[in-house]
Parts: structure tokens; C-alpha cells; sequence
């Protein structure tokens, strides 16, 4: 019987990603990136049904976090008060040594990219739901949830953009407002 | 030389649907869907790189049509209304009998359904870009961009859902309204 393996989930993020970066993401195996991260393939496969789910690992988490947060706001906060804790709480689960990589590696592949943008689609549903559940109504719930999903990849994107140094909560929830600001405007 | 086939694309379409609907998406081979059409592989590859290019096929034009809707609306047309042109001018290209039975095909397939999410995005990124050539400013340019994507995929589905009698551009645009008054409310 193989050992337990209390970190071969992080352990193989972390090989996957080496080698996606080395090596191309379509041009490395799941047998790779098993021995890389000095495990079996079927270790792999307990953790993840393929090498594509290895970086959109986190965004089940991120959507966890995002309707925690969302339920967790005062219960006088507006929706995008309310999308902003939900932004607020996700944002802790960001690493800063690995998101610039992550970016560059889902920027290499079609594949990845189009598996983000589902992802993205699945962080607003879950935002609309944790709103619903503090009883907004559906459009409302619906529109703030597609602000949120769009201030959270904006501000990631800056944040990359500036190393990954400045903090990722204020920086969605600034885009944040500025949505709000903008949608006044239309 | 093979002979011209002057409606070989629309053909390939076409017995794609049929063989999705039938024996499901990840069942079907481009060899079966070239034989179903009554042609060869090597024609089926100078339309579509791969069988999920087919349904995705759709989805470039009505993006060129979104910005070409967008670019003709008067001068002094607000955001929102360019935006309720363009998606006027891409409504005419969806095929009512055609409509349901691709929508039912993506929903069967997870890879289909991560494509067209990648493509609602590049969708919202055509019309920032129409708007943005009309010197709408790029926060602006963007919501209202995001807010014609959201209104033309809730338009499709209610579309669909009653059967694909109503008139489409109508129900996107009505979905438009209902945006940009739950904005004002945020």
C-alpha cells in the first residue's frame, strides 16, 4: 500500500506548474508531473481527474470563499457591499509567489483559458446564489454577482500586473467601485 | 482534385448537429461527420480545425455582427443603446430551427460549454472594442459591452425556452432594459 501522502495535492500544483512553465502545458504529461512531484499517476488521479484541473483547483475554492463572504456581510449591507466581503474574503486565498505563473501558463493555452472563462461564469452563479440567499432579488442578485466576477479578474489582473505586491482585497474592491460608479452612468 | 463544394461548410454543419443529437458530442469522430455529409476528411479540415469548431463556427460572426451593429448606430446614440443595435444586428443570425438543438448539444458537453463561455467573453470584447471606436470611454466601454453579452445570452435562453417563435433581437433588447435599470439601482 503507498504511503499516505499528506501534501501530494500541493506537491503536485507545484510540480505541474514547473513544468507547464519549462516545458509547455499541452507538452506535459500527467506521468510527468506524478514522478516531478515524486508520486504514482494513480496518486495523481486521487487528487485530480486530469492535468487540466490542477490549476482551476483553486476556483472551487474561490467560489466557496466568495458566498462565505457574501453571507457573512451585515445584514443591512447593499448587494455590492455585500459582493465586496465576499471579494474581500477570496482575496486571502490568492498566493502572490504563484499567481504571476499561474497567469502566464493559463495565457499559454486555449484550452486553459477557455476552462477559466466557465470558471468564471461558476464564481458569478455562486455569488448570485449566497445574494439570493440574503434575499436580493434575482436581476439584482444577478447583475451585482457578474460586477463582482469582473472586479475580481480586473483586479487580479492589476495586481500581476504589479508583481503581486499590493493588496488584492482593495484592489477588487476598488474596481468593484468603479463598476458601481460606471452603471450609475449608463 | 476534389470538386468544389460550394455548400460544403453549411453541409458539415449539419450532419455535426444530427450526429451530436443522436450518438452524443464525444461519440462522434470528424471522419463520421465528413461521411455523414457525403465528404472528405481533408474537405471537413479546410472549414473547421476540429469537431468543436463546428458549433463555435456561429459565434465569430455574430461578434463581427455585434461591432458592425454598434459602429452603424446614430452618432449620438448613448452606450447602452449602440449596444441594443448591435445585438438588433446579430439577432438575425440565429436560425430558429436550428437554435434549440445547438443549445441542447453544448449543454450535453462540458468542453463544449467552457468553449462558448470563452466565446461570450470574446463576444463582450468585440462590442468594448466597437464602442471604444466610437470614443466611448473604456470603463464604459466595457460595462456596457459585459451588459450586451449577459443581455444576449438571457435573450437566447428565454428565446429557446418558448420555442424560438419570438422575435429574438426584441427579447435581447428587452433583456438590455431590464440591465440597465437593475444598474441604476445598484
Amino acid at each position: 500500500m503507498p504511503r499516505w501522502e499528506p501534501d501530494a495535492r500541493e506537491r503536485i500544483v507545484a510540480a505541474a506548474l514547473q513544468l507547464f512553465s519549462e516545458q509547455g502545458y499541452d507538452e506535459t504529461t500527467v506521468a510527468e508531473i506524478a514522478r516531478q512531484a515524486g508520486l504514482t499517476k494513480s496518486t495523481f488521479h486521487r487528487h485530480f481527474p486530469d492535468k487540466r484541473d490542477v490549476l482551476a483547483a483553486g476556483q472551487e475554492t474561490l467560489s466557496r470563499l466568495l458566498a462565505e463572504g457574501i453571507a457573512a456581510a451585515p445584514d443591512d449591507a447593499a448587494p455590492l457591499d455585500a459582493v465586496a466581503a465576499g471579494l474581500r474574503r477570496a482575496s486571502g486565498a490568492f498566493q502572490p509567489a504563484r499567481a504571476a505563473l499561474v497567469a502566464s501558463v493559463i495565457a499559454t493555452s486555449a484550452e486553459l483559458q477557455e476552462r477559466a472563462a466557465l470558471k468564471q461564469v461558476g464564481m458569478a452563479a455562486a455569488m448570485a446564489a449566497a445574494l439570493g440567499a440574503r434575499g436580493v432579488a434575482g436581476p439584482v442578485a444577478r447583475l451585482a454577482a457578474e460586477l463582482g466576477a469582473l472586479a475580481l479578474k480586473q483586479g487580479f489582473a492589476t495586481w500581476v500586473a504589479g508583481g503581486a505586491t499590493a493588496d488584492l482585497g482593495e484592489l477588487m474592491c476598488a474596481e468593484l467601485d468603479q463598476l458601481r460608479t460606471t452603471a450609475a452612468q449608463l
